[in-house]
């Protein structure tokens, strides 16, 4: 076959309409979740001011930035993520709102990496946000914003789990072990890789600051040295009924700079080393994006939807879930109109139009068919229902196209009755 | 004050959560019509290979493109229409669906135009299209989902008027005239601006064509100068009881080259120059842009959020519809838990986890704070109700934030409690 004079940029996706109806069925699950947990949904723009990111993430992102020059001459970027828009956003809006601001987004970011499985060019990410609330009580309520999300899906308690990590607990052992101030960085940057790190060079590094991969391991396995913010989130999700799907686990310490207080990652329990969201605390960055003109701490969480659809489709639980939703939600139609005489298109098109107005998805074929042909334009639209117009109306004949059985009806009744055959289960497809 | 240390790029929207909830309400009435009138939702990128666009129109849109050079030396553009990335998709894959291809998009485009009322850098866009049916049934299905985008929206026959025109009826009249088919462009690029046209210059320029403003304004006014597909379309749009909203208009043409047959235009009937949305046939559009791989009949609709939005605002019944779905979807919860005893936190956790759970918008105050301040925060969130939880728990007092009225209730039957009591119209808030 040629190739196409057209192609989607490398890492970009189309979404057709089944690879759209997945993505929505991500979006209304991370949408009622957090709205029911009490967030309200902002948005913000997709090209930002590039300094925006730069200051934000002491360019550690630049490279794989969309950035460009606009017709203006400034330097402007696609988002890679939200935080730096939300913070620019809070700086400016947030005496207009009570605290704690809880609020979220959905939305697609950009990032110019080699395409991968479960990475592309372009995602989106769920993101929801607590601002004005330093106590662990605020990061309390987002971990369990994420478990209702894991839940939501479908996935039980064991299906996944919640580490959650200090960086102040790091901090404490730093200062015990000497570490000067400006060495934090680099070295909370030697445990977020310390898995991942040859066991020599591991040791190399360590040493620079005095310390052992041993010395590290131990602090990392004792449960003691998990912070009073740990204890207090524990105590929280306790009380929740939500401790199961939580741990401590210190070797946890996120990449971004920003972070500057509890952490946290959402981990597929099977494949342990797979990331599906995480967050934590952030309570300078609002400072350092507005100069200093607003102080607000704050915590946040990121779930993208490469890896989240990919432990969907994995789970055979929540998998059906979707597949239910996909049913439900995915078909062109609910009821498909069969004009069975050409003579009747116009009460056709005038039953279609009633049917619509009252909310019922339905459809018809626009040119004239034979009957049978008609029926299997009603099949691929995935209708639940084919309406038979014929010569006899205002009588109507129903068929539910699952099980093949038919009922009889009357034009007179014919919402009532629709609506009423679409809130019953339709034999075989759901049985 | 002073000037915040970044701000969003000129052209570009902050939605916070009001905004947002606006800008939800039109898409969930896009989305709800479309899916009721049968077609299924897509996306495309929101990043195109530039010269998809050049392609397609000719180079009109290329001086408003934020177009620039990635990483990979591509030369890349933020999408400024979605129909060009549409025909790129369905080229590719229209084998796998049956045709017609109902199919339908909301999402954002770019264009670099100076900000003004009404029109920013960046737009949301209701894109709605038919593809592989060349007959007029696909324009009258098609005009039918922009009346019923309308009627959802609130607004009444009288409110807004389609004014439907066939660019045949000038290709007839243009051979009829003797023009040469390489000046029918420039031509229907006159019809188009005929009303803003200085009459002197009108004059001019239809000379060149040996035509005066007369002999096209006559042509205009003459019904008997529709097309035969117009009138179909209109009979089809009188058995659907649509045609009240339906009117000829010859002078409408729409500026972009690639239209073909049928255009039309939702037109605002207050302000009767102002268009709200428009689209129409391009049946060649799909070859044009697979190099002839692909033949595929098309017609299609857009309609941006500005103009729709600021006509709802405009007219006291649609902005009255919008007004009750924010009240009903724009409060950050609709519980708002009230920890009148601080002892009693963990029995308030637990509760919001199961309101939650239970499909029910719950809230509570993260910190400890007297009564009188939690019902403030409670007032703020725009709840409905607010749940006292003390020590005569599992005893509940229920406030309805509204009318101030109060019940009693019981933890063990809390969740239909509250179900039924969401259910019920609470007083004065919409008395």
């Amino acid at each position: 076959m040629a190739e196409p004079a057209f192609q989607s940029l490398p890492g970009f996706r189309d979404f057709i309409p089944r690879e759209c109806a997945i993505r929505n069925y991500l979006f209304e699950t991370w949408r009622a979740v957090a709205r029911r947990c009490g967030y309200s949904e902002y948005e913000t723009p997709i090209l930002e001011d590039t300094a925006l990111y730069l200051k934000k993430s002491g360019g550690e992102l630049s490279a794989q930035l969309f950035c460009f020059e606009d017709q203006g001459g400034r330097d402007v970027a696609l988002r890679p993520e939200v935080t730096a828009s939300l913070a620019r956003l809070v700086a400016q809006h947030q005496r207009d709102f009570p605290k704690p601001i809880k609020w979220f987004e959905i939305g697609q970011c950009f990032r110019y990496e080699k395409p991968q499985k479960g990475r592309g060019r372009e995602f989106y990410q769920f993101n929801v946000d607590i601002l004005g609330e330093a106590g662990p009580a605020a990061d309390a309520e987002l971990i369990a914003l994420a478990i209702e999300t894991m839940l939501a899906f479908g996935f039980v308690a064991g299906d996944f789990v919640i580490r959650v990590s200090d960086r102040k607990a790091w901090l404490d052992f730093a200062a015990r072990h000497g570490l000067a101030e400006e060495s934090i960085p680099d070295f909370l940057n030697i445990i977020d890789k310390l898995e991942r790190t040859p066991p020599e060079l591991l040791k190399t590094r360590l040493a620079a600051y005095g310390l052992s991969p041993e010395a590290v391991r131990d602090f990392i396995a004792n449960p003691n040295h998990a912070s009073t913010a740990y204890q207090a989130i524990r105590a929280d999700l306790t009380a929740r009924g939500l401790a199961d799907c939580v741990q401590l686990d210190l070797s946890i310490v996120r990449g971004l700079a920003y972070y500057t207080g509890v952490v946290f990652e959402v981990f597929d329990a099977k494949k342990s080393m797979r990331a599906v969201a995480g967050g934590g605390r952030y309570d300078t960055l609002v400072a350092t994006l507005s100069d200093g003109a607003t102080e607000l701490p704050a915590t946040g969480f990121a779930m993208g939807d490469h890896v989240i659809r990919n432990l969907i489709e994995e789970t055979t639980h929540a998998a059906m879930q979707m597949e239910v939703w996909l049913q439900r939600n995915a078909a062109a139609c609910d009821v498909f109109v069969v004009v069975a005489d050409e003579s009747q298109r116009p009460v056709a098109l005038r039953l279609v139009t009633e049917l619509r107005r009252a909310g019922i998805a339905a459809d018809l074929p626009l040119t004239p068919a034979k009957v049978a042909r008609q029926f299997q334009s009603a099949a691929r639209s995935r209708a639940r229902f084919a309406l038979l117009v014929g010569t006899e109306y205002p009588a109507l004949k129903l068929k539910i196209l699952a099980s093949r059985a038919e009922e009889a009806g009357h034009a007179a009744t014919l919402i009532p009755w629709l609506t009423e055959r679409l809130q019953q289960p339709d034999g075989p497809l759901l049985a």
